[in-house]
């Protein structure tokens, strides 16, 4: 039994239920399996803060019922993952329109229109296109099976796990918590000083070990230092 | 008498000789008698580091000569200036090319080129446009007025000097200098920390304290502070 701000490393893979098609797993030889394998991903058991709702709500809820090391398989309505479909979201768009938003499209295109929003192609019939503007899973039950593979209890271990989530595995950040653990100290390695989004990484760190892991009052201190060596390499 | 490194602060306003135009200028007042002021601009006098080049070279060699407080007139011909004229740098361009770039050309126009380059419009003759890619003062006279405000001897003013290069005048960053000269805290203000650019000017700040200021051995530690109150406001 877990609870609010528990730190869970889990391995899942879920997949639709009615066609069996793998949508998303932490396991490269399941990626690879169903031939949805990236390989700019790192395929390694995830870390999962409970309360945070970065999962869909039905697998976050699982979690919290769940001993350390059981493996279970569950089964989520569509309510409790990507929504129910809405027939409302599907529109008739115009050929010619979406040519001039540099688009030509065809059955199960996905397409990004310039306001940002997202849609699925579902036919084309002479000069009219029918869009789906739900999520692609919208109205799908899903089936996860998900495990817990290791628990995070000790302060250490937590912030390793959001410096990782943060800022680089190859380029790990050093760091030094004081013992009131009220100030934290991290050292950037100059490998990251170029690194995009530096700053609102930093952001997203601090706010999650405040939210997270330390006092409310804590500090998180960050320290790059720069010498001669970074101008001549 | 200067040498290479001091550092200089300097007043001046350039004209071109011929027109008395002003072209540059430190001066609040004299740029907006000139109607050359830009709201943008902090008109104070300016920071340069002899031998650092940022300067036209006929400005930057008179400093050399120049004791405190001494007010010169200086005339720099074009060679040290912005260049000699080069007739083979006046091109004729169609008028549909540049409208097919969007650029609707009238005399004196500055133009930028899709491939970076700029040009001063001449001319548009019927169809036909010409265009000198020639640096706008090339070929010209200038008559620089200059003085030497102060000379920064200090570790600790030419450090201030840098910060307010580099960031901010407004939400300066605190700095502490280690007695040995070769170790540099300096601490960003939180105001600072979504600043444009943020890494390149810590970069660049760094490669100018190691070149002009401290021993090359030393070290800049740069130090955010992140707390509570960040996410908060």
């Amino acid at each position: 039994m877990f609870k609010d701000k528990d730190f869970l490393i889990v391995e899942y893979t879920g997949r639709i239920k009615d066609t069996g098609e793998v949508i998303d797993t932490t396991s490269e030889e399941e990626a690879k399996k169903a031939n949805i394998y990236d390989s700019d991903r790192r395929y390694v058991p995830q870390l999962v803060i409970l309360g945070e709702h970065r999962l869909i709500k039905g697998l976050e809820e699982v979690l919290y019922s769940l001993d350390p090391d059981q493996e279970k398989e569950v089964e989520i309505p569509p309510e409790n993952a990507y929504g129910t479909r809405d027939p409302s979201k599907v529109k008739i768009v115009s050929l010619g329109e979406l040519r001039k938003q540099g688009i030509t499209p065809y059955p199960n295109m996905p397409v990004r229109f310039s306001d940002g929003t997202y849609g699925t192609v579902k036919s084309v019939t002479g000069g009219r296109v029918l869009i789906d503007m739900n999520h692609p899973l919208a109205g799908r039950s899903l089936i996860y099976k998900i495990k817990v593979v290791k628990v995070l209890n000790d302060e250490k271990e937590k912030i390793d796990a959001l410096l990782d989530r943060w800022f680089s595995r190859k380029y790990m950040p050093a760091f030094e918590l004081s013992e009131d653990k009220k100030s934290l100290k991290v050292t950037i390695p100059k490998e990251l000083f170029l690194l995009e989004d530096l700053q609102t990484r930093k952001l997203l760190f601090a706010k999650d070990v405040i939210t997270y892991v330390l006092p409310e009052d804590c500090s998180i201190i960050y320290q790059e230092i720069y010498n001669k060596s970074i101008f001549t390499q």
